[in-house]
């Protein structure tokens, strides 16, 4: 849709409503729309093709790692989703349901996936007879729905969201704990090596895993700018909990019958709201480089009657990047350089290159980064696929390194629950020492809004000997990260 | 699942009972597997991948050309879905409502998408407003839900089945026309050069088209093993007809308010099913080359004593083609040969691998080919990537070759009713000279079982003066090929 500078200005800073500046910025920079559904929206080109390199980042990792992609159906029988009661309690209340096809009313009515537990375990339990048909490591990539009532925030949370689904049995529980921890790794590279935002690793507190499992393991990274934190995917070990609920066993090789363990993992759409979230700032979003849609941008500047030797030196550069991908020439006569420039920022392409008559004169051009508005004087013929992949690698990391400082500048240990009261309302998360029950934790969420986002792995190993909880003063039997989330 | 010798064989021949044969052969192939939802197929790897490979292969064509990705919601309100009249009669009685989310009974009920024209023109009819933002060139990948009560046939006619649809809207009819032509020939590219399938291009008669549409273009395969042709897929042109339905318009250049031209273009999982009905034999599927999960399947002959120097022989054949992608070595002990050249063959792998002890003695090795079960002894130093590729492309040519004949042979031309009656009973499609009415297509089908499959393009610019309908002897408009059909 054409639009107009004004059109293009943000109406508020991050640090002053970042709730509003997320609203504005995801719309203008033109990644989303919301749809006549309430709490379902538009995935537009620049977001869904930012999803695509996602997907196709991990899709290598785990095909690699010998999962296989398949199919489900959408619509899961009510009764096949009642089979497993933890999970049922979970999801029942979210449940779209179809009670109709055309005019008939079906005999029973069907759930529109909320996730696929329930259907593939059902074939899982018909395909695996024998040891030799393990391990099984199927994954789906499709949209997921779950009605809930909450308020929705665009990529972070809403009724319809896309994802890939994970599910895999073992015939032992160490290679099961062992994949769970390995997909954990490749989520975490999804957060560092793609999209530039440092995480925390580590595992859910029993309170906030996902009800079919024994553990979760998560990798959460932290908006410092809001101080919440964002559940940026889960690893589950689910244990033996399904395989009893849904019958499946495996004859061994003494030709014994056995209930094998799984796992389950799932990574969504919501990468793109941390992406928004963590990395943007008062001129618009930033395309993490190596996920960028659009990498470089030229704007060729057009002065009468020199406007085709800048557009044919634009087109000549375009075309000596072309292998990077992602390199456009805004041609645009209607509108000025400097519209072009905001316009550009706005959607965080990550650099621009400026182009006018007389740098082609002095063999020379501009290059700007999108992260740190630097402005690069570079010669033109020193312009090619390695110097501006160097640079981009730089923003890379530039970024990365941004928002490490930032999230450890906002992060604290302490000790005593009247510190971290004090902490957490400044937009702090906390590292402290905790005994871990389903009770403390609920007593702090209540009273403080913040609750765990994971017991980090860097202080798994701690001695905790004499160490005490912060909140009950008891012994304390790990450490944990608490803070307030998305 | 282990299968043992008895479950893969087919227990009918493809010409006795074609029907019977497709439901074995997909199964034991390993492609797909029934759900407990009635007409809703489960993906496995081996069809899902096959269908990764088109989506990669049309995708590419389609981006080249300026297309973009995206995603809108999946339910869509009832009040949108009405608000085009020939789309609404055409999908209505085929609708899976949503009516509940958890307990709370919604305000409108929802569509499971049937396909997507609705919700995203709504979105156009915002996102257009100037000449400047057209054309707009949008595509998804999802599924979509068709409650059909007829008999389902897997990848052929399903409740759920997995497409693209493009959504294009121009400023000017000409352009429109113009890409659906162009998007009729990536399909054909698809069947052609990707699935070695031989295609009739042509348009659907004025009863056959989408009813939204001012005219539909289709690649049409043709099955000559029961003599029924496959809707390969469809390019509609929209015309205005859901531009002035959706209040789709733009501000020319003169400032006049103008409604757009507009195509939708769909290709789904039916491409599978084709490929299986069509290169499909008595002792399994048929995997194109070009499109193959499982390129080269090394079978090594493991005699007692020798089994480490005969895999050592597989692995490095296999580490040597592995650029090809999709090379396997089967080392499973508890199967014969003879039970993996079964299970290969059942599962449709171009060239099968045999290496025994003496082989290597020998420096050789056995390539068979599926399709014509040809024997052929190799070197094994002169075993390379180019080698293997070249038997894989002449594979793809004997494929397509071996249709086109098939297909050549089951085809006819026809001037008068009773020879086509004749030749339709026995399996024939038919071209013929025809006055295109509604009714008389409808008569003819009554009568016989057969419509049209199109008008194909080869005959389009036939002088058909003095030319009588081979059906009701008036004045011929044009020539059609009718057949029966899946």
């Amino acid at each position: 849709m054409s639009m107009n500078k004004q059109q293009l200005a943000i109406s508020v800073k991050k640090d002053e409503d970042i709730s509003q500046w997320y609203t504005e910025v995801i719309t203008k920079a033109d990644l989303m729309d919301y749809s006549k559904v309430s709490g379902c929206i538009v995935y537009k080109p620049r977001s869904y093709e930012i999803w695509e390199n996602i997907q196709k980042f991990l899709n290598d990792k785990i095909k690699k790692s010998g999962v296989k992609n398949c199919y489900f159906p959408l619509l899961i029988p009510e009764s096949l989703l009642l089979k497993e009661e933890d999970h049922v309690e979970g999801f029942a209340p979210e449940v779209a349901w179809v009670d109709y096809g055309g005019d008939t009313k079906l005999g029973e009515r069907l759930a529109v996936r909320p996730t696929s537990e329930s259907i593939m375990y059902d074939s899982y339990s018909k395909w695996i007879q024998s040891y030799r048909d393990l391990p099984l490591r199927l994954n789906q990539w499709n949209s997921v729905v779950r009605w809930e009532f909450k308020h929705p925030t665009p990529f972070m949370r809403g009724r319809e969201f896309l994802w890939q689904e994970g599910h895999t049995v073992y015939a032992t529980q160490q290679e099961a704990i062992d994949e769970a921890h390995e997909i954990q790794g490749y989520y975490n590279d999804v957060y560092e090596e793609l999209l530039a935002i440092p995480t925390t690793l580590g595992r859910k507190s029993i309170g906030e895993k996902f009800a079919g499992a024994d553990f979760s393991l998560t990798v959460e990274p932290f908006n410092s700018a809001d101080g919440k934190v964002i559940q940026g995917c889960t690893s589950h070990h689910l244990g033996q909990n399904f395989s009893k609920a849904f019958d499946i066993t495996y004859l061994d090789k003494q030709q014994k019958k056995q209930y094998v363990w799984q796992n389950s993992w799932g990574l969504s759409t919501r990468t793109l709201g941390a992406m928004v979230f963590i990395h943007g700032d008062d001129r618009g979003i930033i395309q993490p480089p190596r996920v960028a849609v659009e990498k470089v941008v030229i704007i060729p500047l057009l002065f009468k009657g020199k406007e085709e030797v800048v557009l044919n030196k634009a087109y000549e550069l375009q075309q000596k990047l072309e292998s990077l991908g992602g390199v456009l020439v805004d041609s645009r006569s209607e509108y000025s350089p400097g519209f072009k420039f905001n316009d550009w920022e706005l959607k965080g392409v990550p650099i621009r290159v400026e182009i006018g008559p007389r740098d082609i004169e002095n063999n020379s051009c501009i290059i700007v980064r999108r992260d740190t508005n630097e402005k690069i004087e570079m010669k033109l013929d020193k312009i090619n696929k390695d110097s501006i992949s160097d640079i981009l690698e730089e923003i890379h990391f530039t970024l990365y390194a941004k928002q490490k400082e930032l999230q450890d500048s906002k992060t604290i240990e302490v000790n005593s629950y009247e510190e971290f009261k004090k902490y957490i309302t400044q937009g702090y998360r906390c590292l402290v020492p905790w005994k871990e029950t389903i009770e403390s934790e609920d007593k702090i969420k209540e009273e403080t809004g913040a609750k765990t986002s994971c017991l980090p792995f860097s202080h798994k190993d701690k001695d905790m000997n004499g160490v005490k909880c912060f909140f009950s003063k008891e012994d304390a039997t790990c450490y944990a990260y608490f803070s307030k989330s998305h």
